[in-house]
């Protein structure tokens, strides 16, 4: 099926209500138009790679604010289409006609499954990446696109993208280990109290609202900023996108098998940081003059001169695990990592991390199984 | 029509996502139950009265954990229909057996409006009331049940409810002028840049961002915890809601013309608070023996021994107004309140407010007329 959201049973307003909404506000577009890592990629990609612009047909899936649409026309466009769900299509339109492009950028405002376009495009330009690369789910909408709108030889903006995995220390798991119990403590009184002061008795309740809270405070990856030294072993890839190639299906799901050495003495394995990275190669038949990445990675972060206060908390996940346990330089842990849709929301993501830490004497830590939310 | 929604065209799905998810959770639920001038109130109601209920057949309207419907069958319910949309449901059907009233309490997953009963009831109780009262508009749902399932001389439980406003001066107008006015500077530095670094003009957006930080910063009513000294006029009831015989149309607006008269000397007038109170006094025909009052009044909130920390930040708004105006003892302030559904969402609320300060002198200032939101 070559339906965008592969299942076909997502209600549209309830996706709308969920997931849109947030792009209508300018606030937010500001957010992200306030990040420089990801302003400077796209703006280096096209503007370093204009043969790909000059005279050409682009398509750019989920404008926003425009951004995108416009610097594909100051790059020489013959023609922008610039495609976006929410009202912040309006936005749009007036910064393309108080920037004098309105001949070449069109703003349509609908969603990309459903919109039709006079002609096919040379590119589809967009930044459809959510946390950990896949939340959101948007990339869905930019296969689509291309697979109905891009020339046999048209070029994607991003080309490729790939995820990465790293273990890692860091203090926020006691910090949360804190928390979790803090209102587990404070639960305990609440089920006393509710007793004695109201005659219920609410112990049955203990168990599902340890379990809300578990997933909440535990189980649910958060967004942190790293510093690389807390990266306590071998990055490892656990996914590849070509985005010129890839399907919904490919995407639905990623799994991967793999493992990473202990490269810090002594350190205290706390978790796995998730990151991506995303490239602008073109294709293989029209490569690009000038490859350009957008890494979210630890190093690459802490190595703009803008530093931190420019990054948008996006894109950068952790997975926390308790207790933490003492790793050596040399152990090696191999993981199975399988992320998948989350029934509930298609944009929200579950993930099954199962590890073990092989000792560099041989001795192999028994098995460690968790559940965690991207959310 | 008797449909509780009015206009019939809420999206049920978008419904609940919006509203109804944040109630299937325990941590929710718990805030809820942790308000003891809440819980004080109900449980004084049902067990000062229990001729209204011993014997009888009780419908409770988005039962929750299901504390109201478990407090009517110990006063001595027959029957107890537990109505809830959420899958809080089976969390109400657990505590309900554990606490060994299963044979009295039937929890029922569903929405009110697509329920049936088996039977008409004697009583019908909610604790139905949002921000401001109104704001949620579930009493919509009780309506409903009240006119499809109680019986002709039934009690509800609230059985009257009133709305409040008070002239108040607050210093948060200022923090809230302050936080707006970094935003527009912060926006301009943006605007600057984003011309300087990546050729876009933004400017156009300028007036759309203003206006949506002056809804966010200024004009959407906010929650705060007032001290009854804050307030410098005379307390004025806005609406008096007869549960027994209101009908949608008659909460779907609220109007009100009305003066307030400053008490306190010198004061700095910088808002509006509204408040509610909620009675059990059962139905002419079948009175309370016991009146009970839930009221989120200031001076009531800070008498109570519990303090604040039991309190549920749930009830009180409060419209600010920019610049504050001195105001002195006996100046009267004449205003007109208009507030009704917002058009997106009903169950959030716009607010029409004019306001015109008559002084002592009998000068009368010039009438001022700001738009607020219950978001």
């Amino acid at each position: 099926m070559g339906s965008a959201r592969g299942n076909g049973v997502v209600d549209k307003g309830v996706d709308f209500a969920n997931y849109f909404c947030t792009y209508g506000f300018l606030y937010h577009q500001k957010e992200m138009l306030c990040d420089r890592v990801r302003m400077d990629a796209y703006y280096n990609a096209i503007f370093e790679n204009k043969h790909h612009f000059e005279g050409k047909a682009v398509l750019d899936v989920g404008t926003g604010s425009g951004i995108l649409a416009i610097w594909s026309a100051q790059a020489g466009a013959r023609k922008v289409y610039a495609v976006e769900a929410t009202k912040m299509a309006e936005h749009a339109r007036e910064l393309v006609r108080t920037n004098k492009l309105d001949s070449v950028v069109e703003v349509i405002e609908g969603s990309m499954e459903d919109v039709t376009l006079p002609e096919k495009v040379d590119v589809i330009i967009s930044e459809w990446m959510g946390y950990f690369l896949l939340r959101e789910s948007m990339l869905d909408s930019v296969i689509c696109a291309r697979d109905r709108w891009l020339k046999p030889n048209g070029v994607m903006y991003p080309s490729h993208a790939r995820m990465w995995m790293a273990p890692v220390r860091s203090g926020i798991v006691d910090h949360k280990m804190n928390d979790y119990e803090e209102a587990m403590k404070d639960w305990h009184s609440f089920v006393n109290e509710t007793k004695n002061y109201y005659g219920v008795d609410m112990s049955v309740l203990t168990n599902p609202f340890n379990q809300e809270q578990r997933k909440y405070y535990l189980q649910t990856s958060i967004w942190n900023n790293l510093h690389p030294n807390q990266i306590i072993g071998t990055p490892v890839i656990i996914k590849e996108i070509d985005c010129s190639t890839t399907s919904v299906d490919d995407i639905r799901s990623v799994r991967a098998s793999i493992s990473s050495s202990i490269t810090q003495e002594n350190a205290r394995f706390c978790g796995f940081a998730g990151w991506f990275d995303v490239h602008f190669r073109g294709s293989s038949k029209n490569p690009a003059q000038q490859e350009i990445e957008l890494t979210t990675a630890p190093d690459e972060y802490f190595g703009t001169h803008w530093g931190q206060q420019f990054w948008l908390p996006k894109f950068r996940q952790v997975f926390l695990l308790h207790p933490p346990l003492q790793v050596q330089s040399g152990d090696n842990i191999t993981f199975d990592f399988s992320m998948s849709r989350s029934k509930e929301n298609h944009r929200l993501m579950d993930v099954d991390l199962s590890y073990e830490v092989k000792q560099s004497s041989g001795k192999v830590l028994p098995r460690i199984q968790k559940k965690f939310y991207i959310e």
